[in-house]
């Protein structure tokens, strides 16, 4: 079909998923080659540090790193960058050096795609060419190019997924061993599970740059980073874990986005979720995204979100897209997207919720508190009363309530906050069914 | 990007599956407009019998309806054929016609795709089209578009699928309420999940046809039809499920196909699927495929696998996918795929093995059983002795082994089958750890 001799690639960052995907290129030549046609060839590769020892990279291959970005981006022979450094900067300058250049890049940069996503597409129109990105969400999960293509015929109704490792690998250790969240980020730590540094991921951020990406494409007009609501795990406690449990839920990071009659609802927050639904048993560093489309139904893509080799998998198969593409002189042809997705405040949110309070152990303080709740139009499903504590002459309450707007909620916990006989809100946390 | 003015479509069937893409088609047409660049236009629509109402038709549709084939085989304006006709012939020879004059075409039809898919996918590149399949297995699961893109930098080492909603809907209501497969049938049947003449789902020859159609394109070769094993679901009884249970197991009809030493297994038979995979919790009319990639590691595609909406979701992707191709003026770039993968004979599977005999209830007889097994190689895990029946003398033993070769097992069984207290041969399922 082709006269080609090869397609040239350059790789921009060689880290553990840079050398994964070297190394595979050099395991997989043949096998690739048969399925272009033509070979690719991994012919220079951009590095910070030359003297730094990679033993992950194949053999023969410290002769194409270079620590200057022009011998990858100014090479006219390349027709296809793959960038996997990390971080926003200049990573995002790399890219569009590249689509400049009318080079198609292929992407793991979730940062990069969440902030500037739009503008990159577009660019990559303009040039006639693509800008691919599998693997900045989910791994080894295809789930980019499904979005794309394969629910394209759909409006999506809503994504609900569970798209980082680290939290749920600590919230699974939570669980399984009733642990608190420190010593749960110490464990995961240690195994390599979680960063020296956690913040990015133990606070939402993470998943909420894969949320954005996810949900730009899913209801196609751009979803600002900043519009997604987002909290953490760090105050989920073990307490809460067992009364999940005791109530039929597990509880998990969500990263939610829904159509609604005002716009689409984006959020990042520990749930509830019934042990039932499938989300509840993606369980350890595994990850999974629902998506509701209005012919399909519910679609469940489940798999291993983060590592060298699932990520090597995502990358490769853009690379053999854009090959494909390349070779079949294919022009692109894409949704416009230009527009901006615009997201419900978080105010407007209606969702159940599940509330741990210390009281004051006398009669009457459900009372109160019931009245307060109902005031906001708030209405409780049930309550436990648990473990007395004798000694401090308090008891714990447990509440959980029907579908109630975030607004009154919100309203409602500040007035409980200040209700004499309440001690301390200990939890408050929103029950997501699908 | 295109000055074109509009794509035409030819629709071969206008049944449930033809009458909702028509329907979308219409409902939607501003939306894949815009998607597009241009619009989708449905020219003509091939039925049998132009006198049939058709109610799910939208509105002013009758008038684009033939019975000529011609009409929509032959118009040059018409650049994508849907194919909804049901069975082999004459829809092998429509697709036939309709790739040999140019045209795209998107089929849903199982059993061409399972007979002639290698075939019919070389013609199309000859004549530099493509044949689109999505909906052919798991209705509006993405499965198709993964294994040939989004996988495709790995090697397939597994893949192990729940793809036939009726065996899936029947087995579910086996193991709630307890019922005989003959019960579960009459229901399935009432609420029109299984067809009057059942034979097809039952006997796992529909699961037989989508598992050679992904098998084909996860192993890179022609999976034949035949060299399937094949075995239905009709021998199952209530207690082989009570017994699934305490032993901590669902029973699914698994479609598997994996790489051994020796070439590929494939098989649809009953199966063991211990309850904490996530195969045993697929449920109902829903359908699952888990692909495991050397890179990827397992991941697993979930939703409904039938359904005249779902099934239109898989085939206007595949049609906006077509679409896309001509407007982008993309030549085709396809794995050549003409080689036909070596199945291994299943005599030579090893896998795990449920018995489940009626004996005489007399001192002895374990031993004698044992002493089969052990000379054929296959040792047991656990023996539960269950239901003595005091009248008849009888005891039900039920028998679970450690991995075993198939040919010295059924050598084994027909052994038991002579041995004086062994009064019947139960059940025999294999169990399958993925």
């Amino acid at each position: 079909m082709s006269a080609r001799r090869a397609i040239n690639l350059g790789l921009i960052g060689v880290g553990t998923v840079g050398s994964g995907v070297a190394r595979i290129l050099a395991e997989k030549h043949d096998v690739y080659a048969r399925v272009l046609g033509c070979p690719l060839v991994l012919k220079s590769a951009l590095v910070r540090d030359l003297a730094k020892p990679r033993p992950g990279l194949p053999p023969g291959h410290r002769e194409i790193l270079t620590s200057n970005p022009d011998d990858v981006l100014d090479d006219p022979d390349i027709e296809i960058i793959v960038e996997v450094w990390v971080g926003e900067h200049p990573a995002f300058e790399f890219i569009s050096r590249a689509l400049e250049a009318g080079k198609y890049v292929v992407t793991a940069n979730k940062e990069v795609m969440a902030k500037h996503g739009s503008h990159l597409v577009a660019l990559a129109r303009e040039r006639g060419v693509d800008i691919l990105f599998e693997a900045s969400v989910g791994g080894g999960i295809p789930i980019i190019a499904p979005l794309k293509r394969d629910l394209l015929a759909n409006r999506v109704l809503a994504l609900s997924a569970i798209i980082n490792g680290t939290t749920n690998y600590i919230l699974t250790a939570m669980t399984r061993d009733n642990a608190d969240f420190a010593d749960a980020l110490r464990a995961a730590q240690g195994l390599g599970y979680a960063e020296a540094d956690p913040s990015n991921d133990i606070e939402g951020e993470d998943a909420r740059y894969k949320l954005a990406i996810l949900a730009s494409l899913a209801f196609r007009g751009q979803v600002r980073v900043e519009d997604i609501y987002r909290e953490g795990i760090t105050r989920l406690t073990a307490r809460d874990f067992r009364y999940a449990r005791e109530l039929g839920y597990a509880i998990k990071l969500l990263a939610l986005a829904r159509e609604v009659e005002a716009g689409v609802q984006a959020r990042v927050h520990p749930a509830f979720v019934p042990l039932d639904e499938p989300l509840a048993k993606v369980d350890g560093v595994l990850n999974a995204v629902q998506v509701e489309g209005d012919l399909s139904g519910k679609v469940l893509f489940q798999g291993r979100g983060a590592g060298s080799l699932p990520t090597t998998s995502a990358v490769i198969a853009d690379v053999l897209d854009a090959a494909q593409s390349i070779i079949g002189g294919r022009r692109q042809v894409h949704a416009r997207e230009e527009s901006v997705t615009a997201i419900v405040p978080m105010s407007e949110l209606r969702t159940r919720y599940y509330i741990r309070l210390t009281v004051a152990d006398q009669p009457g303080v459900l009372a109160q508190i019931a009245r307060i709740l109902g005031e906001g139009n708030i209405s409780i499903s049930s309550v436990i009363q648990k473990e007395a504590d004798e000694d401090a002459q308090t008891a714990e309450l447990v509440i959980m309530t029907h579908l109630a707007k975030e607004a009154s909620m919100l309203e409602a916990i500040r007035l409980l906050e200040n209700l004499k006989p309440v001690q301390a809100i200990g939890s408050f946390i929103r029950v997501e069914h699908q």
